[in-house]
Protein backbone atom coordinates (compact mmCIF):
# COMPACT_ATOMS: atom_id res chain seq x y z
CA UNK A 1 0.00 0.00 0.00
CA UNK A 2 1.48 3.19 -1.37
CA UNK A 3 1.92 5.67 2.22
CA UNK A 4 0.02 8.41 -0.11
CA UNK A 5 -2.94 5.83 0.11
CA UNK A 6 -4.32 7.36 3.37
CA UNK A 7 -1.10 9.81 4.58
CA UNK A 8 -0.84 11.86 7.42
CA UNK A 9 -1.48 15.92 5.67
CA UNK A 10 0.19 18.89 7.39
CA UNK A 11 -2.20 21.55 6.95
CA UNK A 12 -0.78 24.74 6.98
CA UNK A 13 -3.20 28.08 7.25
CA UNK A 14 -6.73 27.44 8.96
CA UNK A 15 -8.70 30.65 7.86
CA UNK A 16 -11.70 30.60 5.30
CA UNK A 17 -10.93 28.16 3.33
CA UNK A 18 -8.18 26.22 5.48
CA UNK A 19 -11.19 25.82 8.17
CA UNK A 20 -13.30 24.60 4.97
CA UNK A 21 -10.86 22.29 3.51
CA UNK A 22 -10.12 20.07 6.72
CA UNK A 23 -12.94 17.83 7.33
CA UNK A 24 -12.28 17.21 3.52
CA UNK A 25 -8.84 16.51 3.96
CA UNK A 26 -9.68 14.16 7.20
CA UNK A 27 -11.72 11.76 4.88
CA UNK A 28 -8.43 10.65 3.24
CA UNK A 29 -5.98 11.00 6.25
CA UNK A 30 -5.20 12.08 9.72
CA UNK A 31 -4.85 15.93 9.71
CA UNK A 32 -2.00 17.96 11.52
CA UNK A 33 -3.36 21.42 11.76
CA UNK A 34 -1.15 24.51 12.40
CA UNK A 35 -2.29 27.94 11.85
CA UNK A 36 0.41 30.59 14.70
CA UNK A 37 -3.10 32.70 14.73
CA UNK A 38 -5.32 29.55 16.32
CA UNK A 39 -2.74 28.21 18.89
CA UNK A 40 -3.38 24.59 20.22
CA UNK A 41 -2.79 22.70 16.64
CA UNK A 42 0.71 21.16 15.59
CA UNK A 43 3.49 22.93 15.60
CA UNK A 44 4.83 24.55 12.09
CA UNK A 45 7.52 21.87 12.57
CA UNK A 46 5.07 18.79 12.88
CA UNK A 47 2.74 20.28 10.56
CA UNK A 48 5.30 20.94 8.03
CA UNK A 49 7.01 17.09 8.40
CA UNK A 50 4.16 15.05 7.21
CA UNK A 51 4.08 13.27 3.94
CA UNK A 52 1.72 15.43 1.91
CA UNK A 53 1.59 19.54 3.41
CA UNK A 54 -0.97 21.44 2.24
CA UNK A 55 -0.79 25.70 2.17
CA UNK A 56 -4.03 27.13 2.91
CA UNK A 57 -2.60 30.96 2.91
CA UNK A 58 -3.03 33.68 0.92
CA UNK A 59 -0.99 34.26 -2.23
CA UNK A 60 0.89 37.28 -0.30
CA UNK A 61 2.16 34.80 2.48
CA UNK A 62 2.96 32.32 0.20
CA UNK A 63 6.64 32.76 -0.20
CA UNK A 64 7.21 33.60 3.68
CA UNK A 65 5.60 30.20 4.53
CA UNK A 66 7.62 28.75 1.90
CA UNK A 67 10.96 29.83 3.54
CA UNK A 68 9.54 29.03 7.07
CA UNK A 69 8.39 25.45 6.24
CA UNK A 70 11.50 24.58 4.25
CA UNK A 71 14.31 23.27 6.57
CA UNK A 72 11.24 20.78 7.89
CA UNK A 73 9.73 18.85 4.77
CA UNK A 74 10.94 15.60 4.42
CA UNK A 75 12.54 14.14 1.22
CA UNK A 76 9.72 13.17 -1.63
CA UNK A 77 7.08 15.48 0.29
CA UNK A 78 4.45 16.77 -1.45
CA UNK A 79 3.55 20.25 -0.96
CA UNK A 80 0.45 20.75 -1.98
CA UNK A 81 -0.99 25.22 -2.86
CA UNK A 82 -4.67 25.88 -3.15
CA UNK A 83 -3.87 29.28 -4.18
CA UNK A 84 -6.50 31.35 -6.91
CA UNK A 85 -3.53 32.03 -9.37
CA UNK A 86 -1.13 29.49 -10.54
CA UNK A 87 2.06 31.39 -12.16
CA UNK A 88 3.40 33.73 -9.65
CA UNK A 89 2.37 31.34 -6.46
CA UNK A 90 4.08 28.35 -8.41
CA UNK A 91 7.33 30.26 -9.48
CA UNK A 92 7.10 31.05 -5.48
CA UNK A 93 7.21 27.72 -4.11
CA UNK A 94 10.30 26.59 -7.08
CA UNK A 95 12.24 29.66 -5.89
CA UNK A 96 11.76 28.60 -1.70
CA UNK A 97 11.39 25.34 -2.06
CA UNK A 98 14.05 22.21 -2.14
CA UNK A 99 14.46 20.29 -4.89
CA UNK A 100 13.74 17.29 -3.09
CA UNK A 101 10.04 18.20 -2.63
CA UNK A 102 7.38 17.71 -5.21
CA UNK A 103 5.27 20.84 -5.94
CA UNK A 104 1.50 20.45 -6.56
CA UNK A 105 -0.23 23.58 -7.65
CA UNK A 106 -4.06 22.93 -7.78
CA UNK A 107 -7.09 25.68 -7.54
CA UNK A 108 -10.36 24.23 -6.24
CA UNK A 109 -12.97 26.09 -8.25
CA UNK A 110 -14.82 26.06 -5.33
CA UNK A 111 -14.51 27.34 -1.59
CA UNK A 112 -16.61 28.07 2.01
CA UNK A 113 -19.65 29.81 0.14
CA UNK A 114 -20.46 27.44 -3.17
CA UNK A 115 -19.18 24.41 -1.07
CA UNK A 116 -20.85 24.66 2.03
CA UNK A 117 -23.61 22.15 0.86
CA UNK A 118 -20.74 19.38 -0.12
CA UNK A 119 -17.80 19.21 -2.84
CA UNK A 120 -19.35 16.22 -4.64
CA UNK A 121 -18.99 17.17 -8.36
CA UNK A 122 -17.27 20.66 -8.22
CA UNK A 123 -14.23 21.17 -9.61
CA UNK A 124 -10.87 21.59 -9.19
CA UNK A 125 -7.93 22.53 -11.68
CA UNK A 126 -4.62 20.79 -10.97
CA UNK A 127 -0.77 22.17 -12.82
CA UNK A 128 0.05 19.18 -14.37
CA UNK A 129 3.30 17.38 -13.10
CA UNK A 130 5.35 14.54 -13.98
CA UNK A 131 6.08 12.46 -11.05
CA UNK A 132 4.14 9.60 -9.64
CA UNK A 133 3.09 11.35 -6.24
CA UNK A 134 1.18 14.01 -8.52
CA UNK A 135 -0.76 11.33 -10.38
CA UNK A 136 -1.66 10.07 -6.87
CA UNK A 137 -2.82 13.24 -5.56
CA UNK A 138 -5.11 13.73 -8.43
CA UNK A 139 -6.59 10.34 -7.75
CA UNK A 140 -7.12 11.77 -4.14
CA UNK A 141 -8.63 14.38 -4.93
CA UNK A 142 -11.26 12.19 -7.06
CA UNK A 143 -11.49 10.10 -3.97
CA UNK A 144 -13.07 13.36 -2.35
CA UNK A 145 -15.55 13.53 -5.22
CA UNK A 146 -14.00 16.16 -7.19
CA UNK A 147 -13.55 16.72 -11.48
CA UNK A 148 -10.39 16.96 -11.86
CA UNK A 149 -9.13 19.64 -14.86
CA UNK A 150 -5.64 20.03 -15.85
CA UNK A 151 -4.21 23.34 -16.93
CA UNK A 152 -0.81 24.86 -17.50
CA UNK A 153 -0.31 27.92 -15.30
CA UNK A 154 -0.67 30.52 -17.67
CA UNK A 155 -3.78 28.69 -18.80
CA UNK A 156 -5.44 28.65 -15.87
CA UNK A 157 -4.44 32.46 -15.18
CA UNK A 158 -5.65 33.83 -18.55
CA UNK A 159 -8.92 31.82 -17.62
CA UNK A 160 -9.83 33.20 -13.99
CA UNK A 161 -8.88 36.65 -15.26
CA UNK A 162 -12.47 36.41 -16.36
CA UNK A 163 -13.78 33.75 -14.40
CA UNK A 164 -13.12 34.99 -11.05
CA UNK A 165 -11.66 38.80 -11.84
CA UNK A 166 -14.51 39.61 -14.10
CA UNK A 167 -17.36 37.86 -11.08
CA UNK A 168 -14.81 39.95 -8.24
CA UNK A 169 -14.98 42.98 -9.89
CA UNK A 170 -18.86 43.44 -10.36
CA UNK A 171 -19.28 41.92 -7.20
CA UNK A 172 -17.28 44.71 -5.39
CA UNK A 173 -19.42 47.28 -7.53
CA UNK A 174 -22.19 46.20 -7.52
CA UNK A 175 -21.81 45.58 -3.21
CA UNK A 176 -20.68 49.35 -2.79
CA UNK A 177 -23.69 50.80 -4.84
CA UNK A 178 -26.21 51.49 -1.87
CA UNK A 179 -29.27 50.71 -3.08
CA UNK A 180 -32.63 51.74 -1.23
CA UNK A 181 -34.52 48.88 -0.12
CA UNK A 182 -35.93 47.01 -3.03
CA UNK A 183 -38.97 44.55 -1.97
CA UNK A 184 -40.26 43.82 -5.30
CA UNK A 185 -37.60 42.12 -7.71
CA UNK A 186 -37.42 40.36 -10.92
CA UNK A 187 -35.81 36.99 -11.18
CA UNK A 188 -32.76 38.21 -12.86
CA UNK A 189 -32.04 40.94 -10.56
CA UNK A 190 -32.44 38.32 -7.58
CA UNK A 191 -29.58 36.18 -9.36
CA UNK A 192 -27.49 39.23 -9.97
CA UNK A 193 -27.52 39.53 -6.33
CA UNK A 194 -27.04 35.99 -5.73
CA UNK A 195 -23.82 35.68 -7.77
CA UNK A 196 -22.43 39.38 -6.37
CA UNK A 197 -23.26 38.51 -2.58
CA UNK A 198 -21.21 35.17 -2.98
CA UNK A 199 -18.30 36.39 -3.92
CA UNK A 200 -18.52 39.64 -1.94
CA UNK A 201 -18.17 37.46 1.23
CA UNK A 202 -14.69 36.43 0.21
CA UNK A 203 -12.27 37.97 2.22
CA UNK A 204 -9.86 41.34 1.05
CA UNK A 205 -6.94 39.45 0.60
CA UNK A 206 -8.51 37.22 -1.83
CA UNK A 207 -10.34 40.11 -3.63
CA UNK A 208 -6.87 42.00 -4.09
CA UNK A 209 -5.30 38.61 -5.15
CA UNK A 210 -7.66 37.95 -7.96
CA UNK A 211 -8.05 41.59 -8.96
CA UNK A 212 -4.28 42.65 -9.01
CA UNK A 213 -2.02 40.02 -8.63
CA UNK A 214 -3.62 37.97 -11.57
CA UNK A 215 -0.90 39.04 -14.93
CA UNK A 216 -4.11 38.29 -17.24
CA UNK A 217 -6.68 40.61 -14.94
CA UNK A 218 -5.44 44.37 -16.37
CA UNK A 219 -6.96 43.40 -20.03
CA UNK A 220 -10.45 42.09 -18.05
CA UNK A 221 -10.35 45.80 -16.42
CA UNK A 222 -9.51 47.50 -19.23
CA UNK A 223 -12.50 45.64 -21.64
CA UNK A 224 -14.72 46.25 -18.59
CA UNK A 225 -13.85 50.06 -18.74
CA UNK A 226 -14.02 50.53 -21.85
CA UNK A 227 -17.86 48.75 -21.98
CA UNK A 228 -18.72 50.74 -19.37
CA UNK A 229 -18.12 54.01 -21.06
CA UNK A 230 -19.83 52.71 -24.24
CA UNK A 231 -23.25 51.85 -21.99
CA UNK A 232 -23.28 54.47 -19.20
CA UNK A 233 -21.40 57.05 -21.03
CA UNK A 234 -17.98 59.00 -20.01
CA UNK A 235 -17.89 60.37 -16.99
CA UNK A 236 -19.52 63.95 -16.92
CA UNK A 237 -16.93 65.24 -14.08
CA UNK A 238 -13.53 65.84 -14.69
CA UNK A 239 -11.73 63.69 -12.81
CA UNK A 240 -10.32 65.15 -8.96
CA UNK A 241 -6.52 65.80 -9.32
CA UNK B 1 -72.28 37.60 -12.97
CA UNK B 2 -70.11 41.00 -13.24
CA UNK B 3 -69.08 41.61 -17.57
CA UNK B 4 -65.65 41.40 -16.29
CA UNK B 5 -65.30 37.48 -14.58
CA UNK B 6 -65.20 35.83 -18.09
CA UNK B 7 -64.50 38.81 -20.09
CA UNK B 8 -63.83 39.35 -24.03
CA UNK B 9 -60.27 40.68 -24.29
CA UNK B 10 -58.71 43.04 -27.12
CA UNK B 11 -54.94 42.10 -26.72
CA UNK B 12 -53.04 44.97 -28.94
CA UNK B 13 -49.12 43.83 -29.80
CA UNK B 14 -48.18 40.70 -30.32
CA UNK B 15 -44.79 40.99 -30.27
CA UNK B 16 -42.41 38.97 -27.77
CA UNK B 17 -44.43 40.62 -24.40
CA UNK B 18 -48.04 39.95 -26.07
CA UNK B 19 -47.37 36.61 -27.66
CA UNK B 20 -46.63 35.05 -23.91
CA UNK B 21 -49.18 36.78 -22.54
CA UNK B 22 -52.46 35.56 -24.81
CA UNK B 23 -52.08 31.75 -23.39
CA UNK B 24 -52.32 33.42 -19.92
CA UNK B 25 -55.25 35.51 -20.85
CA UNK B 26 -57.35 33.06 -22.74
CA UNK B 27 -57.32 31.41 -19.28
CA UNK B 28 -59.45 34.37 -18.10
CA UNK B 29 -61.84 35.20 -21.34
CA UNK B 30 -61.80 35.04 -24.95
CA UNK B 31 -59.21 37.19 -26.38
CA UNK B 32 -58.94 38.97 -29.68
CA UNK B 33 -55.59 39.82 -30.95
CA UNK B 34 -54.40 42.56 -32.69
CA UNK B 35 -50.59 43.57 -34.17
CA UNK B 36 -50.49 45.35 -38.13
CA UNK B 37 -47.24 43.22 -38.28
CA UNK B 38 -48.99 39.43 -37.63
CA UNK B 39 -52.46 39.99 -40.56
CA UNK B 40 -55.09 37.78 -39.85
CA UNK B 41 -56.29 38.52 -36.64
CA UNK B 42 -58.82 40.87 -35.47
CA UNK B 43 -59.15 44.21 -37.00
CA UNK B 44 -57.50 47.37 -34.53
CA UNK B 45 -61.36 47.98 -34.20
CA UNK B 46 -62.39 45.07 -32.54
CA UNK B 47 -59.96 44.69 -30.26
CA UNK B 48 -60.05 48.08 -29.05
CA UNK B 49 -64.02 47.52 -28.36
CA UNK B 50 -63.83 44.78 -25.66
CA UNK B 51 -64.59 45.34 -22.11
CA UNK B 52 -61.05 44.58 -21.58
CA UNK B 53 -58.18 46.33 -23.65
CA UNK B 54 -54.71 45.03 -22.96
CA UNK B 55 -52.04 47.07 -24.74
CA UNK B 56 -48.70 45.02 -25.09
CA UNK B 57 -47.19 47.70 -27.14
CA UNK B 58 -43.16 49.33 -26.54
CA UNK B 59 -43.26 52.44 -24.49
CA UNK B 60 -42.41 54.48 -27.48
CA UNK B 61 -45.59 53.23 -29.19
CA UNK B 62 -48.08 53.77 -26.69
CA UNK B 63 -48.70 57.06 -26.83
CA UNK B 64 -49.61 56.90 -30.80
CA UNK B 65 -51.82 53.68 -30.34
CA UNK B 66 -53.53 55.18 -27.65
CA UNK B 67 -54.83 58.04 -29.79
CA UNK B 68 -55.55 55.16 -32.44
CA UNK B 69 -57.80 53.16 -30.25
CA UNK B 70 -59.56 56.25 -28.48
CA UNK B 71 -62.67 56.74 -30.82
CA UNK B 72 -63.47 52.50 -30.31
CA UNK B 73 -63.36 52.18 -26.51
CA UNK B 74 -66.47 51.12 -25.08
CA UNK B 75 -67.64 53.46 -22.30
CA UNK B 76 -66.66 51.72 -18.82
CA UNK B 77 -64.03 50.04 -20.60
CA UNK B 78 -60.90 48.69 -18.49
CA UNK B 79 -57.60 49.92 -21.02
CA UNK B 80 -54.13 47.79 -19.56
CA UNK B 81 -50.96 48.60 -20.11
CA UNK B 82 -47.95 46.21 -19.21
CA UNK B 83 -45.08 48.79 -19.59
CA UNK B 84 -41.45 48.52 -17.43
CA UNK B 85 -42.39 52.03 -16.78
CA UNK B 86 -45.51 53.60 -14.98
CA UNK B 87 -44.89 57.69 -14.70
CA UNK B 88 -44.57 58.27 -18.88
CA UNK B 89 -47.34 55.67 -19.96
CA UNK B 90 -50.06 56.36 -17.68
CA UNK B 91 -49.33 60.26 -18.36
CA UNK B 92 -49.44 59.31 -21.97
CA UNK B 93 -52.70 57.16 -21.43
CA UNK B 94 -54.39 59.68 -18.98
CA UNK B 95 -54.06 62.21 -21.99
CA UNK B 96 -54.63 60.33 -24.86
CA UNK B 97 -57.78 58.25 -24.03
CA UNK B 98 -61.75 59.79 -23.17
CA UNK B 99 -62.55 60.32 -19.58
CA UNK B 100 -65.18 57.00 -19.77
CA UNK B 101 -63.13 54.56 -19.66
CA UNK B 102 -60.69 53.52 -16.48
CA UNK B 103 -56.72 53.14 -16.98
CA UNK B 104 -54.89 50.66 -15.44
CA UNK B 105 -50.90 50.74 -15.07
CA UNK B 106 -49.71 47.22 -14.44
CA UNK B 107 -46.16 45.77 -14.82
CA UNK B 108 -45.70 42.03 -14.97
CA UNK B 109 -42.21 41.66 -12.82
CA UNK B 110 -41.20 38.94 -15.29
CA UNK B 111 -41.19 38.08 -19.29
CA UNK B 112 -41.39 35.78 -22.07
CA UNK B 113 -37.65 34.44 -20.67
CA UNK B 114 -38.28 33.82 -16.35
CA UNK B 115 -42.19 32.92 -17.23
CA UNK B 116 -40.95 30.37 -19.80
CA UNK B 117 -42.15 27.82 -17.00
CA UNK B 118 -45.34 28.68 -15.64
CA UNK B 119 -46.16 32.48 -13.75
CA UNK B 120 -47.93 30.87 -10.54
CA UNK B 121 -46.22 32.98 -7.93
CA UNK B 122 -44.53 35.73 -9.65
CA UNK B 123 -45.57 39.30 -9.24
CA UNK B 124 -47.23 41.76 -10.88
CA UNK B 125 -47.26 45.80 -9.80
CA UNK B 126 -50.56 47.06 -9.88
CA UNK B 127 -50.69 51.08 -9.49
CA UNK B 128 -53.73 52.02 -7.14
CA UNK B 129 -56.72 53.39 -8.50
CA UNK B 130 -60.13 53.86 -6.69
CA UNK B 131 -62.64 52.29 -9.42
CA UNK B 132 -64.63 49.09 -9.00
CA UNK B 133 -63.20 47.92 -12.27
CA UNK B 134 -59.52 48.09 -10.61
CA UNK B 135 -60.18 45.59 -8.04
CA UNK B 136 -61.59 43.71 -10.35
CA UNK B 137 -58.88 43.28 -12.32
CA UNK B 138 -56.90 42.81 -9.42
CA UNK B 139 -59.02 39.73 -8.60
CA UNK B 140 -58.57 38.61 -12.57
CA UNK B 141 -54.77 39.19 -12.04
CA UNK B 142 -54.60 36.77 -8.97
CA UNK B 143 -56.88 34.16 -10.85
CA UNK B 144 -53.54 33.95 -13.10
CA UNK B 145 -51.90 32.78 -9.77
CA UNK B 146 -50.08 35.99 -9.60
CA UNK B 147 -48.80 38.00 -6.61
CA UNK B 148 -50.34 41.41 -7.39
CA UNK B 149 -48.12 44.39 -5.50
CA UNK B 150 -49.73 47.85 -5.45
CA UNK B 151 -47.24 50.89 -6.09
CA UNK B 152 -47.58 54.25 -7.12
CA UNK B 153 -46.28 55.03 -10.59
CA UNK B 154 -43.48 56.85 -8.81
CA UNK B 155 -42.19 54.53 -6.52
CA UNK B 156 -42.21 51.78 -8.90
CA UNK B 157 -40.08 53.72 -11.12
CA UNK B 158 -37.49 54.80 -8.39
CA UNK B 159 -37.47 50.87 -7.57
CA UNK B 160 -37.38 49.73 -11.20
CA UNK B 161 -34.50 51.78 -11.85
CA UNK B 162 -32.60 49.43 -9.65
CA UNK B 163 -34.31 46.47 -10.36
CA UNK B 164 -34.30 46.54 -13.93
CA UNK B 165 -32.29 49.72 -14.92
CA UNK B 166 -29.26 48.03 -13.23
CA UNK B 167 -29.52 44.57 -14.35
CA UNK B 168 -30.16 45.82 -18.18
CA UNK B 169 -27.09 47.95 -17.97
CA UNK B 170 -24.75 44.98 -16.37
CA UNK B 171 -26.46 42.49 -18.49
CA UNK B 172 -25.37 44.86 -21.99
CA UNK B 173 -21.75 45.34 -20.23
CA UNK B 174 -21.09 41.75 -19.73
CA UNK B 175 -22.73 40.64 -23.35
CA UNK B 176 -20.39 43.16 -24.88
CA UNK B 177 -17.12 41.94 -23.45
CA UNK B 178 -16.21 39.17 -25.77
CA UNK B 179 -14.49 36.86 -23.26
CA UNK B 180 -12.51 33.74 -24.62
CA UNK B 181 -14.36 30.23 -24.26
CA UNK B 182 -14.46 29.65 -20.63
CA UNK B 183 -15.00 26.19 -20.16
CA UNK B 184 -14.22 25.55 -16.49
CA UNK B 185 -15.77 28.17 -14.50
CA UNK B 186 -17.17 28.66 -10.50
CA UNK B 187 -20.80 28.65 -9.64
CA UNK B 188 -21.16 32.53 -8.87
CA UNK B 189 -19.50 33.43 -12.44
CA UNK B 190 -22.54 30.84 -13.63
CA UNK B 191 -24.87 32.67 -11.96
CA UNK B 192 -23.61 36.05 -13.06
CA UNK B 193 -24.17 34.65 -16.43
CA UNK B 194 -27.64 33.41 -15.91
CA UNK B 195 -28.24 36.70 -14.88
CA UNK B 196 -26.92 38.71 -17.89
CA UNK B 197 -27.87 36.34 -20.46
CA UNK B 198 -31.82 36.33 -19.30
CA UNK B 199 -31.94 40.07 -19.87
CA UNK B 200 -29.54 40.15 -22.85
CA UNK B 201 -32.75 38.38 -24.82
CA UNK B 202 -35.11 41.01 -23.95
CA UNK B 203 -35.16 44.01 -27.00
CA UNK B 204 -33.43 46.74 -27.66
CA UNK B 205 -36.77 48.26 -27.50
CA UNK B 206 -37.20 47.38 -23.51
CA UNK B 207 -33.52 48.01 -23.30
CA UNK B 208 -33.93 51.75 -24.62
CA UNK B 209 -37.17 52.24 -22.19
CA UNK B 210 -35.58 50.65 -19.21
CA UNK B 211 -32.52 52.59 -19.26
CA UNK B 212 -32.86 55.48 -20.90
CA UNK B 213 -36.80 56.82 -20.80
CA UNK B 214 -37.01 56.12 -16.29
CA UNK B 215 -36.62 59.11 -14.96
CA UNK B 216 -34.81 57.59 -11.98
CA UNK B 217 -32.30 55.87 -13.97
CA UNK B 218 -29.88 58.79 -14.43
CA UNK B 219 -29.28 58.30 -10.48
CA UNK B 220 -27.95 54.47 -11.37
CA UNK B 221 -25.83 55.42 -14.34
CA UNK B 222 -24.14 57.96 -12.09
CA UNK B 223 -24.09 55.86 -8.89
CA UNK B 224 -22.39 52.97 -11.41
CA UNK B 225 -19.92 54.87 -13.20
CA UNK B 226 -18.52 56.25 -10.00
CA UNK B 227 -18.23 52.74 -8.30
CA UNK B 228 -16.15 51.42 -11.54
CA UNK B 229 -13.58 53.85 -11.49
CA UNK B 230 -13.04 53.76 -7.50
CA UNK B 231 -13.03 49.44 -8.32
CA UNK B 232 -11.62 49.97 -11.95
CA UNK B 233 -9.24 53.22 -11.55
CA UNK B 234 -10.26 56.04 -13.70
CA UNK B 235 -9.98 55.40 -17.80
CA UNK B 236 -6.47 55.87 -18.89
CA UNK B 237 -6.90 57.24 -21.87
CA UNK B 238 -8.43 60.66 -22.41
CA UNK B 239 -11.80 60.92 -24.08
CA UNK B 240 -12.40 61.29 -27.87
CA UNK B 241 -13.10 64.34 -29.02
Amino acid sequence: MSPLSRPSIGLIGLGAFGAFARPHLERLGSVLGHDPARPGGATLAEAASQPVVVLAVPVARLAEVARAIAPHLRPGALVVEVCSLKLRPLAALRAALPAHVEILGTHPLFGPQSGKDGIEGLRVVVCPGGGAPLRLAARMLRRLGLQVVRMTPEEHDRQMAWVQGLTHLLGRVVAGLEMPALPHTTSSFDQLMRATAMVSQDSEALFRTITEENPFVEEVKMRLRERMEEILGPSAMPLAA
